[in-house]
């Protein structure tokens, strides 16, 4: 039996990095998966992060704190209004006021850091350059750029070094598929979207506000993919 | 009179550093200087940088906890000794395990979030290739690779973007400096250096331990350089 290659999983909690796990399983990697605590307003999606870890038996949850807020700059850290009830097209327009300041950067680094340090050469996001298209660093242009920086800036990735050296992977399953087509292809595989959180400012109760841009994109994603959303919304 | 533009540069406290921030200064900018903690030995670099910035009146000094101890790894980060008396050959020679996965990528990101709440497209980093051979970020390829992530990753950077966009730089005057020319340069521009902290292992007084590579390194550099080490080596 050949052994499987371990594989860092960035796991937010939300319905596409649930789905991005189930992916790294189906094509035969071990995942470690990584939550960062970055100052959100609710730490509902952490945990719901560690359940969907559990529930596929990882080799290893990791969460890292790091404090973003000191930056400012964004409605997901600091106090700016999440946007509520905006229109397709304004959520399409444009970048939006929840962008972190070089967010996908810093997540990236330390998943690099983890995969230096565990000997995986794989990493997994689920950015989608269909759904949030405002967001810079979810282009497939950045994600070229930051897979060359991976086997550039390691010891593990040094062509000809004393290691040999290996190229490292910038896996992005999601890139390119609507909210439906995540939907259909996490069901296919059995993921419990229902133990998923997408919501941007979650209700007391723990519940998806059904307002937000996330939450509109989720509930029209099973809308469009012909499924049952398992989430409860508050509105 | 014209605005001087914003710079972040990363301070460590020690030699290089200190003196890139001098060249950040020369070149007409306002530097906002960014130091890490991130599980490090010994805090007295720390103290060190902020009193570097201070000295230079720079328009902000921002310090960032990062624990990268959770990745393991390294001899600066972990119960690893710090290796004593190398020969020149040896230090030169490989990678040394004082390596930190990822470090200057973690390092940079969190630059990057800086320089964008701040409105700065410059950021300075003291890394040398000549010095440092061994470490795989510090080499010109990496940094280019990155600097493409920087303008990519941003709303800032967005080419063609809803603030027009702008090319981040990514700033290594001291890449093809020996350490000699480093401080002959820096000595020209006024750097303290008594009050930069190289070492990897200082004496339990405070003052370098004259051993590890990095002590090794910097008096070899003010030799070499005909300028008197102002440095209390304790061996």
């Amino acid at each position: 039996m050949t052994k499987q290659p371990k594989a860092v999983v960035l796991l937010s909690g939300g319905l596409d990095s649930a789905t991005v796990l189930a992916l790294a399983l189906d094509q035969g990697f071990r995942p470690i998966t990584l939550t960062f605590r970055y100052g959100q307003r609710h730490a509902l999606e952490i945990d719901a992060a560690a359940k969907i870890a559990n529930r596929a038996a990882v080799e290893r949850h990791a969460v890292v704190d790091i404090d973003l807020r000191a930056f400012g700059g964004s409605a997901l850290t600091a106090d700016i209004a999440v946007p509520k009830g905006r229109s397709a097209a304004e959520i399409g327009g444009g970048i939006p006021v929840t962008y972190v300041p070089a967010r996908n950067t810093i997540f990236l680094s330390f998943a690099l850091a983890l995969a230096e340090t565990s000997g995986a050469f794989d990493i997994f996001i689920g950015v989608n350059a269909l759904d949030y298209s405002g967001y810079p660093d979810c282009r497939p242009e950045y994600i070229q750029a930051f897979e060359k920086v991976m086997t550039l800036a390691t010891k593990a990735g040094v062509e000809g070094g004393a290691d040999g050296g290996r190229n490292f992977r910038l896996h992005t399953p999601l890139l390119q598929w609507s909210k439906a087509e995540i939907i259909r292809q996490g069901t296919r595989l059995g993921v419990d979207y229902a133990g998923t959180l997408s919501c941007y400012d979650p209700a007391t109760d723990g519940r998806h506000c059904g307002l937000c841009d996330a939450c509109q994109l989720r509930r029209k994603g099973f809308q469009d993919a012909g499924i049952d959303d398992p989430t409860g919304y508050a509105a």
